[in-house]
This record gives structure tokens, sequence and C-alpha cells, in this order.
């Protein structure tokens, strides 16, 4: 492990990670991913502590991830799902994660369909002057702050295997295509990825961008500090200037996104956005975003493409594009997922025990 | 550990529970809390043997405060959940409890909406010969016995964290109040609270407290026996004069129960209630019978108040009441209740590996 | 453990499995059933190693079974259940199965309620050139490996405990009864019993066999290579010459299946059969197949029934036969699905560590 002093005690959000941040947790990963490697995948690390997922919107995957990323560390694990649960009994969201804290857990992973919940729950053990870490797993439209954390992690350890850091991604073009509006995820990416450096370029239609962006007809006259105003609405405090112009574009159109792209990040599209009539269909979504292997032509010829998962074959990304492994980079971020989840659990707990 | 010798093989209610065994009970608890205290909190004790929680209603407080206890004493569990069970296929409950038996269970942990479930499973685990061992985590409005231990623990380990035991409640008045006539944590309280010596009050309206007492206009003039007789009706086995008379009194009204009481147990109020016309709305139940601090004042100045959880804010008990460390233990009651239930587990599991 | 050679990877049907492999089982599952006897139950075999229960169908029973062998073994379990999983999002179940992979699965058990559905996921992972295993843990009407052979154990065991072999079961006559046609459990015992060279005696009421055999009144005429012609539309790709002739007999009466039989195995029946018009009544069924102690007296004095369970009391056989010890084998063999699955998963992971 590295012998980086990390002083963050909670991971909410990327909004305001620092450089060392990213290549510390990066860097941690890559350990994991090398004791992953190993005949014995299992570290003492975390014996003796509880990590509790409390998942109040329901994700198998995610879950999953978290859980093999403890049980990794050997560290015990407690499922929580909303739909059993005493929620349904009345109790609050602070409560239940108060008596999850009086039975002595450690770590809280928190998924909420709500913005700001695990912010919420973070401030309250703060207050209580109690030494548990909550890890954001994706709050409502917010953030997603360990899937931000694994694209950036597969990106740049598919640059150095064995040093992957941020300042890799200098002046590479990544292209962030589907429903931006509703994405924790792209939110997430935005932050890490602008924080290296990357030139972003958002694509999607103008009713899945954020709303004052479809009052711009030209996406260069686009003001860029909009979009953090947007992301401030969703909870995240930060200054404008976090994100510097001239680093993120938005289009609403794919190919100049696609065009001479390093990478290219497809997002999952709910289904119910179509039964909104923010979607004409299926179908016409593939036309205009579908990414497809004759479209990636545009691309830099060593493109990659990424997807958060659970892919919608034939609609956000090509069946046999998505299965193409000199492409798609979709089974790397899933393996990716258990390194950062192990780097950020050891991270935020390896001080406590 | 301490080094009482401990007979009881299933925990299944609090009626016949013995000074000594209590007393067992809060020790071995007080030497786990310290455990807790420790940067290892595990302790090899029941390492290869299984736990089965078999939770046939739901409950996501309990089940992970008994699955936190026993992997925390290094056992295997098991979760069982009736939503996903094969009971929807016709199997019966004793059927499932032998299929879990013949897989190598050693403590199956059983939460029942009828009560009797965990007895008759008992019972028919003793006639196999087999030496599992069941612990009733709640069964109908019967018992809740590692509830009623957890709240004896709490109380008595904040007159003496050292050596609680529960001659340190002789004298000490008790309010329990709420719906009584539905509470099986009511019931196992009621048992332990008056085999310790304390003075108990009951508060409820007469809705909510056994029939037979509202055919009684004064609390004063009831029958204390006819408890026992209720309570006998919903499967236990205990003689009239295990109760004394002048322990245990019956209101209809919340002060004098709360007079110059040393604690004060509210319950949960479930709101199906209401809907059954047994209560005329959930503000007016807050206006007779929820806990303030205002109607605190009639206690003791250094009263405590306790609650099973999960809590309805604003009903039982107030909002900022609940909050108040100074007032509340329901924190301390979920901490108690990891402790309780490693020490159940403990004492009727160590004899066997 | 022996110390045989095992070369399969996956176990998806019993279909082709070896007379050496059966034994390698059994005499595996001996050594586990003695491990399991010990103070000490657990072996730190698959220490590291990720077993995830994919159940697509959801089965409290075989999933508990394949958890406490897993943990057994002190490999890490996944559960993944398909109602809260991301299956509802369109996800193909392809798809799934390789985010397991990607997670660092190591075994992954499986059951779905549709044929094949194993058999896909392995020809993937063997596509991919990965070396995660697939057990099959029950697919629609075709197979559920674990279930033959646990049934194959329980019965050789109790003829020779320390040395449970097929050979034993040369000559002996064995029953199947019940609702043949959509039983997987029945197509993995045909497999395995009469490789074991074993005589099988199929008696259901003629809407509950395959229905070709329904054109043949006399069950004595039926051309028993239609059972293996029925049993490859499900999927199993096996020559006709597969199952000898005259070791399989097919009755639609229960008596001559019943004569002289030293084993009976009665299937599970589905309630739905019944709406679907295919039975009369339970009532009507169980007078003419269900199995009792009277209807017994044909067999051999020391007959054994089985059942897979969870049993429908009677229905499949009466309550006083299921519980009597002298006849019924339904809690040995539940035990014995622990020992099997430890087996099962000790031989195709014992390879990977």
């Amino acid at each position: 492990m590295p012998t980086t002093t990390w002083n963050r005690h909670h991971i909410l959000s990327l909004a305001d990670f620092s450089a060392v941040e990213y290549d510390t947790v990066l860097q941690t990963a890559a350990s994991f991913q090398e004791v992953l490697s190993r005949r014995t995948k299992k570290v003492p690390t975390l014996q003796g502590q509880v990590v509790a997922n409390l998942f109040f919107e329901p994700s198998t995957r995610t879950r999953s991830s978290f859980e093999i990323a403890a049980k990794r560390l050997s560290a015990d694990t407690l499922n929580f799902a909303a739909s059993t649960s005493s929620m349904t009994k009345g109790e609050t969201i602070l409560d239940t994660a108060k008596t999850y804290l009086a039975m002595g857990t450690d770590i809280m992973v928190i998924r909420h369909r709500e913005a700001g919940v695990p912010n919420a729950i973070a401030q309250e053990m703060d207050r209580l002057g109690v030494k548990v870490s909550v890890l954001n797993a994706g709050d409502g439209q917010h953030e997603h702050p360990s899937q931000g954390l694994l694209d950036l992690f597969t990106i740049c350890s598919l640059i150095d295997p064995t040093r992957p850091r941020i300042e890799l991604l200098q002046g590479k073009k990544i292209a962030i295509v589907g429903d931006i509006l509703h994405s924790r995820v792209a939110r997430s990416n935005i932050w890490s990825l602008t924080a290296s450096g990357a030139e972003v370029h958002l694509a999607a239609p103008p009713t899945l961008l954020p709303k004052l962006f479809a009052d711009y007809f030209s996406e260069e006259t686009a003001e860029k500090s909009l979009v953090t105003e947007r992301l401030a609405l969703s909870g995240v405090e930060r200054s404008r200037s976090a994100i510097p112009n001239r680093q993120l574009f938005l289009h609403w159109d794919l190919e100049p996104a696609l065009r001479d792209a390093d990478f290219v990040m497809t997002l999952r599209l709910q289904k119910e956005r179509m039964t909104a009539h923010l979607l004409p269909s299926l179908r016409e979504y593939h036309q205009l975003f579908g990414i497809t292997r004759s479209k990636l032509k545009l691309s830099k010829p060593d493109v990659k493409v990424l997807h958060p998962g659970p892919v919608n074959r034939g609609v956000e990304i090509s069946s046999d594009l998505m299965d193409d492994p000199e492409f798609s980079l979709i089974q790397a971020q899933v393996t990716s997922g258990v390194a950062v989840r192990m780097a950020l659990l050891y991270l935020i707990g390896s001080g406590k025990v």
C-alpha cells in the first residue's frame, strides 16, 4: 500500500477531491488489483470491522461489488434492503442510520434515490462526534463517486497499469454520451475528468441535457459555468471556477463529441424517460446517440468505450461492440470496481482499527 | 466471561427466568460490551457453528442485531426470509425448521407473527433428541425475550456498568407506556422487571390494555393476578403467584405512571391500530400518551426514556426528547442489543462446540 | 479426501457422468460427511474464493444448502436474487453472469426457471477462456444434478456409509413416483440411477408422464428410447443408447412400481398442475399416487422413502410416514445435500486456488 496520508473521513462527492487524493485512490486500487491476481485474494486489513450496505434503492451490482470488496478486506458485512425494512414502519432514514451506528457499524455504504441523503447522514454522524464513515454509493441524480473513481482507474490503469495517475489524462479527449441530465455517474465523472486535465465533451439530445443549456443553440457559446450552477442545485457546494473554461464542451449531436475521442463513456438510458416523452423511441435514440463500430471511426483508432452497466444492448451501444474486447472496457470497469472499492474502504477504514 | 453454569437450552420466554439466570446474562453481556470497545471486536467462541435467522416475519433491525452478534462470535450465519421461501410452497413451519436442522444449524433464531411458534419448534427439536437451540426473536403478541433482556441490561448497566445485576432495580419505579395489549416487548419486560423487584406501572388507553382490565374503573382495585391470566392465554405457563401483588399497577392515564418514575419505557404504536378504531388519531394519542420533556417533569429529575424502536417520532415520544442524550437511552438500547445477543448465543451455544 | 483426478470443470447435467465420476463424488462427500461430525466443521479449502449464488428463480432451501457448503469450505459467498436485481432493468442473463465473473467470482451456482441457462452461461465462460466454474442448481424442467447426486449419496451411504459407490445399487429396484413430466429432479435421478445399474420404475398419472408415453397403453411395450428422446428435447445431448433397455420401466399405476422396491422416491407436486387440469384433486392424487405405510407393504420390508422437499404433507406422502425414521430418508437427504455440495464445490474449485 502507498504510504500517503489520507484525511478524508467520508466519501460523498468528487466535487472537492484534490489531485493528491485522486492519485492516492488510483495507486491504492492498483495495489489491490495486484492482490486480486494472487492465489490468496484476502487481506486482513479490516478484520473485526463492520461494513453495512444500506441500500434504500435496490442495486444488486453495486451492492455485490461493495460486499465482495469488504469481504476481501476481511470485514464483516451487513446488508440492509429497504423493501424488507422498518422504513415501511415509518422510521426516518437518519434513525435507521443511527441504529446501524449503535450496532457497531464502522462504515456505512449508502444508496438512496434522493440526492443528499448520504451527506445528511454523514453530517449527523459528525454532529454526534462518532468516527463512522459514510460512503455514497449513488444518491439520486447527484453523485456516484465510487463509479467515477472506478472509471478513472479503468482509464488510467489502461495507460499505465503499474502507476495509474491523473496526469496521464492531460489533453485526452473524453466523450460522455447519453442521459446527462439525470445521471449521477456523469456528474461524478465530470468532476474527476476535468480535474485530471482531460477535455470532456458531453453529447445528448436537448431533452437530456440540463435545461438551461437548451436555451443555447451553439454549444460553443454556452457558458461553461452554468454546469457548475446546475450541479450546485443538486447539492454540490463548489465555486464556479472549479471547472475551468475550455475543458467542458456540450453537444446536441454525437459527431463532434466522438471526433478524435480517446475514450467514449456511454450512460445507461432509463427506459422510463421514454414514457415521460423525453425520447421519441429507443430505436431513434440508438440511431442518433447509440455507439456503434462505424460511428467510432470518427474517433482515435485505439478509442475505448465504457458503460457503467447494466447495459441495454442495442440501445446505448451496439451488441457486437459491447462484446468486442478491442473496444470495450465494460468488463474491466467491473473488475476495477472491486479494487477501487477495496481502496476506498481501506483508506477511510484503516485509520479506525 | 463469568464462570457460572448455564443450563437453559432454549430462550423462549422470560416467564420462568430465575434471578441467577438474569444476572448471568447481565454479567456476560457486560463482558461482551467490553470486548466491543476493543480494537479487535471478534472472539472465536462459536467458530464453525451455524446460526440460522429464521424470520417468518420481516425485521431488518432485530435480524441485523442477531447477525452482527453471531458474526462477532465468529459463527457462520444463514438468513431465511419468509417472502422468498418455500413457505409459499406449502411447507409447514416445523418442516422448514427441520430442514435447517438437517443442514447442520446449531442455533435457530426465530421470529413469527404467531405466538408459540418458537416454543413449538423447540419442543420438536427436543422430541427429536437433537441439541439445536431455539431463540425466540419475537412471536406474535407473546414475548420478545432478547428485547426484555437488553432493556434490563441497558437500565442495570447505567446504574452499575461494571457489575449490572437485577437487585439494582429494587424499589425503582418503571413506567411502560403505550400499546400494552398487543406488545410482546411489554410482556417480556413485565416478567423481567417484576422479577427484579421494581415497581412496574402500565399506562395505556383502555382499548390498548388487556380487555378484562377495562371492566375495572379504578386501576388500584384491579386484580393483579388477571395479568397473569391474560399472559397465560398467550401461551405462557406460569402460576398466578409469579407476579407478586403490589408490583404491577395499571393506569388509564399517563400521569400516575410518570410520577416519580426512574425509567419510562414507551412502546411502538402500530399505525394499523388506528385503522382498527382502537385509537382516535395519532395526534390525540401523542397528546395523551406521548412522552415529552414537559410531561417528564412529573418523574425523577434523572429519569431516562427507552423505546424498542423503530420510533414514530412525534407519536410515542417527541422528536427533541428522543434526540436528547440526557434523557434518551434509545441508542444505548441498540448497542446493548448486540452485547446481550452475543451473551445469549454464547450461553446457549458454547456448550455445543 | 480421495486422491482421484477430477477433470470436469462445470456441473451441468448427469447425462454424461461416468461411473468414476459418480464414485469420486460419493467418496468425497463421505469424507465431508465425516468432517461435519467433528467439533470443527470448517476446512480452509476454498479460502479467498468467491461462490456466487445466482438464483434467478427463488429457492431458500437449495440456496441455503449451497451457502452453508461454501462457508464450511471457507469460501466467501455472494447471494443474487432476481427480484431485487438489474434483471428488471433489462440486462441479459449472460451480462449478469459476466458482471459476477468480472467481480472475481470463482464458482457460479445458477438456478433458472428456463432449461439450458446454466449451460449457456458455462459455454460463454469457456468461450471467454476464463476458469470460472458453473454449477447447475436446477434449470427449468431439465436437470438438478446436485439433487440427483445427493439422492444417490443418501442411498449408497445407507448401504455402506464408509465407502458409498454406485455398484451398491446393482439390481436394486427404485421407484420414482409423481410428476415425472415436469421434474428436473426425476430427470437427474434417472441418469444417475440407471448408470448405477439399478432398475428404475417411473409411476405417474398419464397426464404427468412425458406425452409420447401416453400413446402406449402397456408400459411394458413402451420404447424406452423415447425417454431419451424426450430428455433430449429439454436440452440434454446424448445418444439413445445411453439408457440401456430393460432398466427403465413406466407405469400408470403405483402398484407395479412399489412391488418389491428397495427405495421409493416421491416427487414434489406443484399445486399449479391442478389448476391446469392435469390433476383432478389433491385428494384423489394422494389416493392413487400418495405413498402411505399400507401401500409400502408391497415393497421390500426395509424399503426407504425419499422426497426432494419441500413436502406437501398428505399429498405426495402421508404425514406419519414422512416422520417415521424407519422409512423416511428425507432428513438424511438434506444433510447429505450439504456434504455433496461441499464435495462438488471442492472438486471443481480446488484446482483453482
